[in-house]
């Protein structure tokens, strides 16, 4: 049995986001299905490093699988790209170790945001940022931003509607530049909480607009509350960029 | 009575083209039905600077139509924009005078056409470029290219169910640019047949991988025969880019 690691891109545009749901179209679906048939019908189930929600996409998100075959890497990521939708890519295959796994052995994440905050609006890639016309303190945004980085509870910047107890993390970078796409918020770290990078965006441009100030942002966070931050921006600008492992 | 001129933009991949046609989604179609909801069920027809087929996108197609409506170009321009589709933009609106015609006065047209010219596919533009993994000759292509720019009867290149019997057409300017969506080719002319920027560009794609000479090119254009020419390159690879008039 040989064990697979894939880095995957999808536009999450038109899946009802990466974990199977019964009747949806949801990118793990799509996959399973191509692995299973060239399994000759035998379930294939694959494994991610995290699920992502519907219309948010992936640049570097990471699965594995098990397969009995004994294909080349290339051979693999050209039998899988010939037979997925247009809107999932292999990017790249390893064979690795059977002790692998793409969820627990996460070291760390990388998230992106794209925030297109011109006055018109490009509808050429309006399903890969998020819209917002309005002015912005980009000054302000990067003061706010630096109290979330480090080790905090991020109680307050996580959807109300999760199981999980422990809301800690650590954010170990967290930069937001002009780029020709558009503002990019980018945010790495050993975890992120369902909808955090989201909340975490929704937040700064409460900030860069005036309707909050900075110092809300360190309220926020030590009040453990999630009605202490901001709105949860739009899931079409956000980008699982990268995840990184230890080898 | 006013007479609207108005620069548009659209997203192609989900249009059956820009014209009307029973039961399908069109550009056209779209525009019309915001328009006459506007003027409270009283048909309103718009006018192109052309129509564009299936997957072909706009950054400046122009239409004009008329109104009884006395509303400032920027009202009018909200008013639309709120009421149209995702995948299409009024970029600005303009009162011209009466005589004004979209098709009948334009001067001259610009084209733009995108490769995608890696190895690797890039899915987020997939329906905006045309994915081509093969190594190419730029030097032939621009060579290649310069047999057309100028005064032609540009018959090879042209889709051979076409009613137009003059094929002479002039291309001011054509350049090839690698940009970073990929490379570009952009032909202005004063006027450009049916598929004639897609026949262009798919027998520059065959000069650049060597499958025929550059010479063959000002060997097609002296033939008159769409045969002579090669391929028609895929539609979501091109962009009506700018259309000028006099004024």
């Amino acid at each position: 049995m040989n064990r697979i690691k894939c880095i995957i891109a999808y536009e999450g545009t038109l899946f009802n986001g990466y974990q199977v749901q019964p009747n949806q179209r949801t990118v793990q679906t799509d996959i399973e299905k191509v692995l299973t048939r060239m399994h000759k019908g035998m379930p294939i189930r694959i494994h991610a490093s995290g699920r992502t929600d519907t219309g948010v996409h992936a640049v570097g998100q990471v699965i594995h699988f098990d397969s009995e075959y004994n294909l080349e890497p290339d051979q693999w990521k050209k039998a899988l790209n010939a037979q997925l939708p247009k809107d999932i890519y292999i990017k790249s295959v390893t064979i690795v170790d059977p002790t692998f796994h793409s969820r627990f052995d996460v070291v760390q994440k990388e998230y992106r945001y794209v925030i297109w905050n011109e006055t018109e609006e490009n509808i050429f890639s309006r399903n890969q940022h998020y819209f917002f016309p309005y002015e912005l303190d980009f000054g302000k945004m990067q003061e706010a931003l630096q109290y979330l980085i480090g080790t905090h509870d991020f109680s307050s910047f996580c959807a109300s509607n999760t199981d999980i107890q422990d809301k800690v993390r650590t954010i170990y970078e967290g930069t937001i530049t002009k780029e020709e796409q558009g503002i990019v918020i980018k945010l790495v770290g050993n975890g992120f909480l369902y909808n955090m990078v989201r909340i975490i965006v929704g937040t700064l441009l409460e900030v860069g607009q005036g309707k909050r100030d900075v110092l809300s942002v360190k309220i926020a966070l030590e009040a453990r509350d999630r009605s202490f931050a901001g709105k949860t921006s739009p899931p079409q600008g956000l980008f699982l960029w990268k995840v990184d492992y230890n080898n």
